[in-house]
């Protein structure tokens, strides 16, 4: 049956390993022995909790996640978190700072593609606070509308004292993310937040949550992922959370804040040990598969370098392309995501029959998010090289073809 | 494989059909023949877009769902239900009725188990009205302070055109259920509300969806019910609202309303199909075959005879081992629930007694909620008369064993 699988370069919903899926698909039926399936079974008995416990574990091993911040599971996906980090993080101000006006309470969003704008525009909808964003990257774009870089350090204005300093790491739709060396002009600029405070800084790790080490990781106040990218189905979201943000929720809304419906609390996700209720269990099975996987061949630092190079290559072939006027790369030097790689096959009807083509040689999902269209190719972990080399070579036979045609 | 499965008469997550987790486990790996597994498969793919209007369609056929109201899919569970209901219907109560106080904007709740209780609960929580418990069933109980009835209609205390009625169809873990037959003096008193207006009932049925017909299902707001009792693994919540309950929560904050996090609104479910962000593909595919298997079964008819005779069989038994004094039950005449029978075994260390033998004949899950103790025997639509025969027989032999022993 594995055999007949085709490679999927979408964006999510994503590729999985088959060798974690053949497990699964036993699993199903009989859970570590117990006789009944991973969807079937208690979530409070022995043995789910203490599958549970052991992903907790993985991540943070691999991770390295310090004891000053917890791992919590739950559900509602990147997007429930665009409210709950409002949310809870809101309530932590409040207990900080009650006595300020709605005005006088800021959230700083880094606008870096439509990921975080939609984050921003959350969090306008929720309100309680005024919404700063700090910088929008469509400024410095190309043609003035785009999300197309990673705007230069000296642009960010960020607030005294905000409530959540806010940003996307991977832009999935966009192709865009921030360097992890601190070095490099289009990183995160972390040397530019106050470091005396405990920063209430959030980031959403959504499409690139374990394909390499997360820089600064400490210094993050909540760092959110939905699983459906690098490491399981939809329907698993992971939360990192510095044990500083699990606040009294209903104390701040005796202050005024906004009532928190209770399964997003961190409060109640972290005393329940992510447990208060039934959480989506097949997804979480999965996800702890994955990341045993992950584990065996070698860890963040295998992926690391596995994305690094899959990446420099499908950025060459684009490079290439453009040389012959056939591809055009979207996104400025240095902002080029990892994950997901988005360029334009230039000439009439050339999209589809790049589509078309691949979809010929068993390779899909490779079509653009609808909102900007062109080619997207998602390199998650679950893609290797050799995926990426077939790739690349049908993308070389591609742009002869096409520069025959053309010449 | 399937034949080393014990039989699991857990409360949920609980027993699906082993036909069902064998073809979900092809599905795994390869997804109606697309060559890309199920957890795989982008979410706004023809396939996976044809199978959640297939899902509902096989909901609204059996259930009998009338155009008047919308199927929508959703994370979260009950639990976050017990707060989108209120944000929702008291958005909706707003935007009628603008300009009445809290204290004036009434929300009833029928409270005959701990589930209704939570509810109940996090509507207080969630604040921006008055909460009037309609009915406390423990006023009932014979004991003064246990959920094991279903009170008395002229007991019930409904509002004037509150915002939301709430009640829990089946409490799972009481054992303590409604009956279908508007004649009985168990059923839920519909006749006692107005039927002028459009009613805002919200019923849970997160642990009785799908294993009878529901009754008046016209005459209600919003039903909801997580899929990991009868239909499916959890990380599904499946809900049916009336079209008039799909309001512009965003104008009704502009009133005043409490801001509802984007994924909880039903308008934004609606609007997108039930698609605005990723869902829980894996959920839903195991749903949408546990649904087509039940169809293919004879649909709720079948269920509903099935059902019944299953839980009058275990009734039966427990009634027969209160004869010999061996096993009490725990909930008062016509309340009983059909999906989770629950009794006590008497005598010191009987219970542990009790679950012990039936897990010696591999059957498991039978541990009342920890709230409670006891025991509880689920018989969702998975378990089979067999199946319920088998735990019978064992009932038998258990409570023979016993009387023996203490005569
Ligand atoms: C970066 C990012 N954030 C948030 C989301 C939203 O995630 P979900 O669909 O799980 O709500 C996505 C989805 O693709 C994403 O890529
Ligand atoms: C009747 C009822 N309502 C609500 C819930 C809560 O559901 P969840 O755990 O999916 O939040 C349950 C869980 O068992 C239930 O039985």
């Amino acid at each position: 049956m594995a055999s007949s699988r085709v490679l999927n370069f979408g964006a999510g919903p994503s590729a999985l390993p088959a060798s974690v899926l053949e497990k699964a698909a036993e699993g199903l039926l009989n859970f570590n022995g117990t006789g009944i399936g991973i969807a079937e079974i208690s979530h409070r008995s022995k043995e789910f909790t203490a599958f549970v416990a052991n992903l907790e574990f993985l991540i943070r091993t691999q991770l390295d996640v310090p004891p000053t911040h917890a791992i919590l599971f739950t559900q509602g996906g990147g997007s429930a978190q665009f409210s709950a980090t409002v949310l809870n993080l809101l309530a932590r101000h409040r207990l900080l700072h009650p006595h300020l006006s709605d005005d006088e309470r800021v959230m700083d969003y880094v606008v870096t593609g439509s990921w975080s704008e939609k984050a921003a525009e959350e969090a306008k909808r929720m309100g309680g606070s005024r919404v700063n964003v700090a910088v929008d990257s469509r400024k410095y774009s190309k043609d003035g509308k785009s999300f197309d870089n990673i705007p230069p350090h000296t642009e960010y204005a960020f607030s005294p004292d905000p409530a959540l300093i806010y940003y996307c790491e991977n832009e999935t739709v966009d192709g865009v993310e921030f360097s992890h060396k601190d070095a490099d002009a289009t990183s995160f600029p972390y040397h530019l937040l106050d470091k005396g405070a405990l920063l209430p800084l959030v980031a959403d790790y959504s499409s690139s949550f374990m394909c390499r080490p997360i820089p600064h990781l400490s210094d993050h106040a909540v760092i959110f992922a939905g699983a459906q990218k690098n490491i399981g189905p939809a329907g698993l979201t992971i939360l990192i959370v510095r044990q500083d943000c699990i606040v009294d929720v209903d104390a701040a809304a005796q202050l005024g804040a906004t009532p928190i419906p209770l399964t997003m609390s961190y409060k109640t996700l972290f005393d329940s040990k992510s447990l208060y209720n039934t959480p989506s269990v097949l997804p979480i099975y999965i996800a702890g598969l994955v990341l045993e996987h992950l584990a065996e061949l070698g860890g963040l630092k295998y992926y690391e370098q596995t994305n690094r190079k899959k990446a420099e290559k499908v950025y060459e072939a684009v490079r290439k392309g453009e040389e012959k006027a056939v591809l055009q790369r979207k996104v400025q030097d240095g902002a080029g995501s990892w994950m997901n790689v988005v360029f334009s096959v230039l000439g009439d009807g050339a999209e589809q029959r790049f589509i078309e083509g691949a979809e010929k040689e068993d390779m899909k999902g490779l079509k653009g998010h609808r909102s900007v269209g062109g080619i997207r190719v998602s390199l998650y972990n679950a893609i290797t090289e050799a995926d990426t080399d077939k790739l690349i070579g049908y993308i070389e036979k591609f742009v002869l073809a096409e520069s025959n045609t053309t010449s």
